[in-house]
């Protein structure tokens, strides 16, 4: 497994949201598997709907399917694009952010909040909880409803996810906070300490459950396909 | 972190147990922090009821108290007794292994079935899925039902829990095993080639969990709290 | 069973509530089942968290094992704190004061709501309600968020928990209110009144269920046990 | 309240089958609250379809409001016809058996299996308890699937319940029964010996909640509309 | 079946109620069933309750008996009163404007919101959505609150469902709004503009699953029962 | 409208499948609407995976986009690849057959059972039925488990399904079945007739749904997008 990589894979174009996941999972690195983050250069620059998360699995799969020295893959878009075709593809250990970050944030407390980016990008959440079969343990999920100039704004996008934190916390009763969406990871420190909640960060969440299930040999189709 | 150590313990007062979960864990100890596993020596030979589970409770907690060099817990029994009286006591990572091992399965598999060693234990069980909110996951929960002295006998054992095992995949539509008891990690992989399906053994799972929360400074109370 | 009496056990150590308990089941004693309240001396002056709740379950079976008129039990604290462990200790009727109180509303109206006391006990209440599988008639669940000062203050008290009953109604949908903590029943009334929605007082509710078990003789380990 | 009664409407026209509730509530007369069991007689012989049920509604709302005497009903038809009807008609306590049983039930028990008379009417049952919210709960729901003949003879019916009860208990996994019909409840010490399943006569769990909800004055539109 | 018509049964006795569904279904005439809409005498006037809703099944059905030419029936009250009754007592095509506008709406949105007339009528929604099972895709279910007198003032009611339509969406998530009612197709048009949301009128649901039904000849006791 | 089509897609490039769609819904053409099905030359033989789903998709929305007579579409494998996408790329009504054949069996039955063709398709139908929120109206899904030459025998394909038909009624309980492939409505008939349950065959309903969408002007993005 030595010579071996975790293989993360962005599936939009955006080379900052990948450095931004590179540095990310920084810390994981000590566990001696090497990390290496992909940009999916055919994706778009970020991914806002159905249609361009659906989009992304055909040239997502040549990528991964290109990574000869892989032990795993993260998919790095909260929505899993392509999560499940690439468990078909291959047998090695395949985690979703949005997945990893529910299974991490239901160890954290009882009900989780998520921060969306987009309005829309709401249902597409909810029906993936649906089929997680978790939606018991989900306090709200609410849009930053931030523009493209907003976001561009750091102090005003840290401000409004501070608030969307905060009304997760106060109005749906959420106690633990999950950004839904990779490249966000500098704000988590200070996201935790203005809402004094665990913030579970989707890339770092997956990246932590993927090495784990490399070591431990854990595969969805069982030991013995490996 | 580096002189800090993950604490397994192990609530039942059988060194054997303890043991099998030491080299259960044995693979996660290259990510670099130390993992020590105790032994209740107050606890019963195997908690075999929610009686025995909750009288463990507060020697557990006296016992993780006096480990200064924590850098996390591990409960290591199915049933998660004092799980959240532990995370009351204290802000450090504070992991069980029926809560891990579910969340676990929940990314290798649609369904998930319960190996249980007694019929009793499945209620509670059913009470602890309730309350994580993943009953619509659970494919099935079934019982060795092994007298004493058939679990002496590991062909014995290790016969009865694949007929268990190959019950959930076929007859209750199992995806994905978990072994409802720590300590038997010995039969994962022969269970895993028998059945074809992925089989989460549970201290694996929380221990893996445990080093990541650990790592990712992933805290219930929020990263203020540490 | 006519010199048999009815054991309700209230785990904290305060003497008040215990008595208000007692005074809160007087209407049920027309049954002509003798009704004995007790304190847990062993138990914190109030439970506020799930590791206090922990710690009372081994001096409570203690005290409910010396009970040798018992011909049934209460649990009376809100969290029914051991309750399956006594239910393993004795194949006598053990009602809880959470789970009777739940029972009780749903046949009142279509959504509980429910007061709490601290804002902590929330969670706590969330992972009950989840393992009782009655997450979705749940409207809320809102705490007072009184300091230790203001709930000394009856007015004070009163007037925070009618308004956090408005609120249960008015933004949560609730049709049913639940006190979510013994020794309040003196508010049971004026809540009535001030909300229109009727009222579950859980000691009275978890009393009149336990009763009915011992003349019934409904066991939880069926009949042939008792 | 001494000079008024329960009333107990059996809304099919069986006497024998009044008879049977009014034996099974015997042991609920200690209370010292009359207890007046009545036959519906526009009633069927037996409510075998949602169309029979239905149908009894209109006479059994007018036989309710000619009870002068009335402190409260108790509705004994498993499927609970005109439960929501007769309490938008009166503020007293009215409770149905089926709902009745199924909350004493979930204290007696985590998965409740119910005894069917009539295959056609587990349909029934399953949209209730979806109405109830309770389905988490729900092991099985079987049908004795006896012909006219075979009911009308005891020592056939008791011998069908039992294997029933038994198909609940080892294949649906319940630990708890309810007899899914009023006037069975000769049969219900027998059944559990035979199962070693604690055992709900929904007349009985009716009855017994119902003179809770009358000596607690607890009323479905709160207190104020006594 | 060319002779054969569509019986659509307003269980209130408001011709006029009868006139604006008729109007509501006209666009479907186009697939060359007669659609005919008549008004059930011996209904009140408005049905706000369940007791009114339960009191319209027997002359609904005996309504319904009636029809010799009929190929299928809508029950047009949401509420749904009789329908399982009515599916009782024929094996043609039975919808409720309830369960279709349900299954309608989730075709198009996440979480439907239902705005309902009053708001006593929202536990028996939410009793009927939990009947079928879908809960999980409830945003909310909002009363209009207004009186008779405002009801009467056609501008007043389009301004206040419109207001509701937008808390359902805004406050409570709704991606598609029900009329909880028969009759006010007139207001759809408008209230799908002002909230940009697709709106469900619950007898044009019923009315195009139900042709949909003739003409596929699918029937509940399947097509040997014809 | 008149000029309008609705647009049926077989995502698999098998002709005669796409001629099974196109005779199955011949019924619906009494609407006065033209039905166009057509094949997906870039998709697989069958579809037999998520990979090969998802696969599908692009090529799918390609050709939707094409259809400059749409009144709306249709996709029709069961597994609904692609729904989402096509919703988010035009406002005209778009129905998926497995969604769809899901909301029409709830009309006619209390639980619906799936007959599968391949077993693998299991996890993807339980990941769907979730995000659809209707896993407590789902008895069973039950694959056929036929190799291709016994798919290919006729005789053998109508054996084999009435058998797990009748597996899912007697075992599972179902009410309702649901034929989970597109394709094999010529079936349908005896399925009903030796099951005695009500059958649904998915491009029926989802035509049937569409063609009522388009009618009654239903948009998933209200009429102003229209």
């Amino acid at each position: 497994m030595s010579d071996k990589s975790l293989i993360v894979i962005n599936p939009n174009s955006s080379e900052s949201v990948t450095d931004g996941i590179d540095k990310a999972v920084t810390p994981l690195r000590q566990y001696g598997i090497p990390i290496r983050c992909l940009t999916l250069k055919e994706g778009p620059t970020g991914i806002e709907s159905q249609l361009q998360a659906d989009l992304t699995i055909a040239p997502m799969l040549r990528l991964a399917a290109q990574q000869s020295d892989a032990a795993g893959y993260v998919i790095a878009c909260f929505g899993d694009p392509g999560l499940h075709a690439l468990r078909d593809q291959t047998a090695l250990p395949v985690l979703g952010i949005q997945e990893s970050a529910v299974m991490t944030a239901l160890t954290l407390g009882q009900r989780f909040g998520v921060i969306a980016i987009l309005p829309q990008s709401i249902p597409r959440h909810l029906r993936s909880f649906g089929a997680m079969g978790v939606l018991d343990r989900l306090a709200g999920d609410r849009a930053l409803g931030l523009g493209v100039a907003d976001l561009s704004d750091p102090q005003q996008s840290r401000d409004t996810m501070i608030q969307t934190g905060l009304s997760l916390r106060d109005r749906d009763g959420a106690d633990v906070l999950i950004m839904g969406c990779a490249g966000m990871a500098h704000y988590r420190t200070e996201l935790e300490l203005e809402t004094g909640l665990p913030v579970v960060e989707p890339t770092q969440a997956a990246v932590a459950m993927a090495l784990g299930h490399i070591v431990l040999n854990l595969r969805h189709k069982g030991s013995d396909h490996a």
